[in-house]
């Protein structure tokens, strides 16, 4: 494939001359103009990323799979993606799957189709296609995935139920997330590990996804359900916030009534009132890593750690009462 | 260029064969493997999305330019373009420009190196560098925007000082969005349309930007700055949330004390207490037909209407006192 030099060369202009008559950016006389496009066809030279994708047989571009772009977690991650991507000059071809729904394939043969040199997936159980299609797997992991990028959710278990049991709580109620999500399953363990050695009273509620309309119906649920339930470890923001609201307008007081601590640390952790103490995820940090780590894949770069885990961290805000 | 079932005659295999060996999916005989890849020299058949783009000098891909993916309200109108973008067989490139910084440009490089057939953009003042390469504004909409879908911000600006004004306000804070944004400008005219006439008395807080950062800042100085202010007209729901959380943890009753108004309708609005009343943009309906406009002026489609104005409405919740 001819350079942009040999063009230059060919048309007798610089090539700055040959760059912005591609990019028709700039003054370039007709003479030259014509000059540089017979030089193009004449030496079958293609100007864009597209034809270097296919002279390369790969784009400069990522697949990204997220479950669900109005959970504020997931643009956390994609700020992290799209920063670590454009240091790389890599482009980010979003799809959103929405919880459950089947268009994680229909995404995969698209991403096939534009040529993309990996995938980033937080879509648990995404599988390539294609043998020579790089992907890495982050926030939802399992344990076959070969590359991931993840928080330590034992960890975040652990430390949610150690916050709720320095508060002397009563009843516990735990809202464990859907069991088809990974860290799901690690954070139960975590706080099973926790309470279980202790006397403390505790029942499990299980929910089906992390939305935000699920969110709002477990809230009205469990307040007729258990009665006298003082603590709540929730799966999510979304559902402790959801929680937080039923419980002010059935007119109890949080913390005093009942606390609650959440998962994730989304920014309207902070705007609400009071503040909810939860259990941060490095979103933005996760979603860089896992860039860096897909650009390392394709670009066949030494690669010290297939699997990295980050540790989340305890938010302490007012949602739990004091120790 | 040829075409599948060219190949498919020229190596005598049928399509499905040629399908399957150039997907490396299901079965296919080395033989055959081997007379479809000399069919497709010979033919010089280019068997992805990538040779097609090259071909007809554009993709099916699609850049959008976004000022602030953390704010809820974008990954709404994002969720309304891509299931239109889907439905018509393109994808979507994501510019995350982050409010006020100098990226604009670098993903418009970058969407005409990936050969965009088209940008979508919510940033305002974007202007496409190559005049082959259409462009639709959304949400943040100039006068001299050719095809833009935007909210009748006005209108919204009315809905929202009608509300208030039906429910006997006393001292009126109006916080006014960042004047480099056109619906801000247009909200505010609004507002004033319903004030003025009035003998109400109202103050004016300009903002530089429509982020979280700056309206937790500016929930703290409002309360410092104005003193007897009773109801509050946010310039979105961020601004309404945080002046929220800063009353209640003043120990003002929200609405007794204080009634607030935000503009959006994110879906937290609905998660915290009280409930927020808003005015709602139609973002799923904003972005679908945003995708909509710009995929028939990619495909020189009949255009019945270049502008769009889509009607906000008034979403009642518990953040205002009784009329």
């Amino acid at each position: 494939m001819a350079t942009i030099k040999e063009v230059a060369k060919y048309a007798g202009v610089s090539v700055a001359t040959v760059s912005r008559a591609l990019n028709k950016n700039g003054y370039v006389s007709e003479a030259a103009q014509k000059k540089v496009e017979e030089a193009i066809k004449a030496l079958d030279y293609f100007p864009n990323e597209v034809a270097r994708s296919l002279y390369q047989k790969r784009s400069k571009m990522i697949g990204l799979l997220l479950p669900d772009i109005s959970n504020p977690y997931f643009p956390l991650l994609m700020k992290g993606i799209e920063e670590n991507a454009r240091e790389n000059g890599y482009s980010v071809i979003l799809g959103n799957v929405e919880e459950g729904s089947k268009l994680k394939q229909d995404y995969m043969t698209l991403f096939g189709q534009q040529n993309v040199a990996g995938v980033l997936s937080a879509v648990e159980g995404t599988v390539s296609q294609n043998h020579s299609m790089p992907i890495v797997m982050l926030d939802r992991v399992l344990e076959e995935d070969d590359y991931a990028v993840y928080t330590n959710d034992v960890k975040g278990g652990i430390l949610a139920a150690q916050a709720i049991m320095d508060r002397k709580p009563g009843n516990v109620l735990i809202i464990a997330g859907p069991k088809s999500v990974p860290g799901s399953i690690d954070r139960l363990i975590g706080i099973l590990s926790v309470l279980n050695p202790t006397d403390v009273n505790y029942e499990i509620h299980q929910t089906r996804s992390f939305t935000i309309e699920e969110a709002k119906e477990t809230a009205e649920v469990i307040f007729r359900k258990y009665k006298k339930i003082d603590s709540v470890l929730a799966s999510n923001d979304l559902f402790a916030l959801a929680v937080m609201k039923e419980a002010q307008t059935r007119g109890l007081h949080i913390p005093n009534d009942i606390q609650v601590i959440g998962y994730d640390d989304i920014p309207f952790s902070q705007l609400v009132y009071p503040g909810l103490t939860t259990i941060s995820q490095p979103a933005f940090k996760l979603g860089y890593q896992a860039s860096d780590l897909l650009i390392r894949l394709i670009n066949k770069n030494k690669i010290s750690k297939k699997r990295i885990k980050l540790d989340p961290k305890l938010m302490i805000r007012d949602s739990l009462r004091k120790k």
